[in-house]
């Protein structure tokens, strides 16, 4: 049954604003990249307020913090809440931040409260979730979840050349926990803002996300053969009509496989205006709900390039390049977060979330789901970013609630 | 009436192997751009070898090269034969020098006839037609003809800074002479290979230009709206998928309306795997016989663009970037082509050029026409540009007679 736990949503807005001033950027954004002095200086921050709260931090290999407030029976996995203090260069004050603070808000109150829960209750700020400085993103919860060899994890460089553990170890963070430890955690909560601007259109204030879309990444080859451009259409083997053609394609049978399709980058050879392109190539970006449905569309795309190509004479090569299987939430989570919002009377949808986060990776190993709250626009990534105080208590208040319901109070 | 004069194919080749010597590759090619020393060591090989059969050099304070073998009326304006002896930094043997070089066979095979005609025989080499070490392309020619001022044109830089007129100077071929004196050449012929695969194919050695295609090329701007890669398909605003609806729509266009249309270059904003282009550029390159039907293409392809404007919510924006209107060539000079091909013997095709010449510069102020020969495989700007010495013949042979038809032969 779920208790209401006296969250305060001012003093999360509080926290959010005293973080935002770590790397404040001159458009109101924020610029904390991971393992930067800045990033060291939150993650100082977030271990004070803490430790202040009751908790007590455990440090990994690969940075990742968790601070635990002990419960009653030291034998249950703790009941996480996390996300991540690192933003992109030209990023906002709530992506990722607002996840970590909700957890900070609730050992606060958890310890304000002198509520006793049963499991542990832990906080964690997982390392470089965003990809910016060292890609890939999700280094941290990857490499504690057996997804990354740890070993790959300290020796990504970034574009200057600097190494991944030794810019953790510089900033003072690498720990001497094993990260794969995280996996048995008991269940993980995330809430994080939407990027995308569903709720705001519908006019709620809250998502509660069932499950991630399964993604297939491909590059696509497109080989005709030069010509001047001055040349008679009639014999030529362009490859870039023959790229116009596929993404036209693409875009169709997507739509009609109810999936999401995107051509985000296309190069061309040699890059000439009066010369019929040679070679185009392009990235493509495919994700559906489900996973079988996204083979499918593969499938599809594949017979109907092979029928461009034959028709027009220019190789079409769909090379697979990344493939995320779909990941469902766990559903004792989604339901301690439905009976949440329906206690405390905020209307909700239920939603995937189509963006890869730390508790994507998390699910793959033990109970994880995930909160949106609205931001405006759906503008993320971006200085611009914004969400409104009332959006933040939302998530807060069903976050907590659904917490201290997973984690269970003690008996007094 | 054609007569036929003694001119030699394999002395033409001769010619054509000894200046490709001058800026030799290792894959067979030649490199010998505009204002080196190479260009300067060919500059002076052929005024040696047209002096020695009888011409008389003027040089143009542009760098054009004038060789003159008087007539027995001086008050006619020179029958010219040109072309440019420059290549591209990864160019052939035959691009450009085979026109020059069948114009200094003439010149020897009217001396050792001792042959007089009416008009004066002028053989041209025009600076800078590849438009690779300074651009635009065809300077020479376009300087003489009061395309570009030539002030402009001696202001130029290459890509290093180097100076045009500074570099004219240097190798030593800065004249005196007005360019604009170009402008009362009597008549004027270019000999060139095709570079495209259309005599080949159709098993043909020669080929009478009788026009130069209009041309016209725009730069088209689509601008969306940047979404991320998990969004919805059905809101969206994607710049790129929007350009590929609108290449597709140009290329179907141009085909029903029987013209050229190439795009061939295109940059994406952000460039990113994920993240739904909010803007995409690219070039469009079209041509057509007709300005009349070019002109109409264009106004469909703007009503077809907006169209897709409308309906997808992305801006389509389609600026002139450079426009050239169709040059007829001269039917005089076309006729002596006819009948000298007719007389021996050659089969050709009529045909436009449907890439910019010195000659298309030149038919704007005086009667000019063309002649092309096959190149294999219409392999040009590139070391494995080739050609046979039986097509350089046949190229020869009916410009020598054209020539002499126009110039007219003096009464003994």
């Amino acid at each position: 049954m779920a208790s209401n736990l006296p969250v305060s949503g001012a003093r999360l807005w509080d926290s959010l604003m005293e973080f935002a001033a770590i790397g404040a950027t001159a458009k109101g954004g924020c610029n904390r990249q991971t393992l930067t002095d800045l990033d060291s200086q939150a993650r100082h921050l977030l271990r004070r307020r803490a430790e202040a709260a009751g908790a007590t931090l455990s440090l990994d290999r690969v940075g990742n913090m968790v601070l635990t407030r002990p419960g009653r029976d030291p034998s249950r996995g703790a009941v996480a809440i996390g996300s991540h203090l690192d933003t992109q260069p030209t990023g906002g004050k709530f992506d990722g931040v607002l996840g970590v603070l909700a957890g900070l808000e609730i050992l606060r109150a958890l310890d304000e409260a002198g509520i006793e829960t049963e499991a542990p209750v832990a906080l964690v700020n997982w390392t470089n979730e965003e990809g910016a400085r060292f890609s890939p993103p999700m280094m941290g919860s990857g490499a504690a979840m057996g997804i990354f060899p740890e070993a790959e994890v300290l020796a990504k460089t970034d574009a200057g050349g600097a190494v991944f553990g030794g810019e953790l170890a510089r900033i003072g963070w690498a720990g001497h926990a094993d990260p794969a430890a995280l996996q048995s955690l008991g269940a993980y909560f995330e809430l994080h803002i939407e990027q995308g601007p569903q709720l705001e259109a519908a006019g709620l204030e809250l998502g509660i996300v069932t499950h991630a879309l399964a993604q297939h990444w491909f590059e696509v080859t497109c080989t005709g053969e030069e010509a001047h451009g001055g040349s008679r259409m009639a014999g030529r083997r362009d490859a870039m009509m023959a790229a116009a053609e596929a993404m036209a394609m693409i875009e169709r049978t997507a739509l009609d496989a109810g999936a999401r399709a995107t051509v985000g980058r296309l190069t061309v050879h040699p890059d000439s205006r009066n010369v019929v392109p040679g070679r185009v190539w392009f990235s493509l970006d495919t994700r559906h709900d489900h996973e079988d449905q996204l083979a499918a569309l593969a499938a599809t795309l594949r017979a109907e390039a092979a029928a461009i190509s034959a028709r027009r004479g220019v190789a079409l090569d769909i090379a697979d390049f990344w493939i995320s299987p779909a990941t469902p939430f766990d559903p004792a989570l989604v339901a301690h977060l439905r009976a949440a919002a329906a206690a405390r009377g905020i209307p909700y949808q239920e939603m995937p979330t189509a963006i890869g986060h730390d508790a994507v990776y998390v699910a793959r190993n033990l109970p994880a789901v995930m909160i949106f709250v609205p931001c405006h626009g759906g503008i993320s990534h971006n200085e611009a970013e914004s969400i409104t105080p009332r959006w933040a208590e939302a998530g807060l208040l069903v976050l907590a609630d659904a917490v201290l319901a997973a984690a269970g109070v003690a008996k007094g």
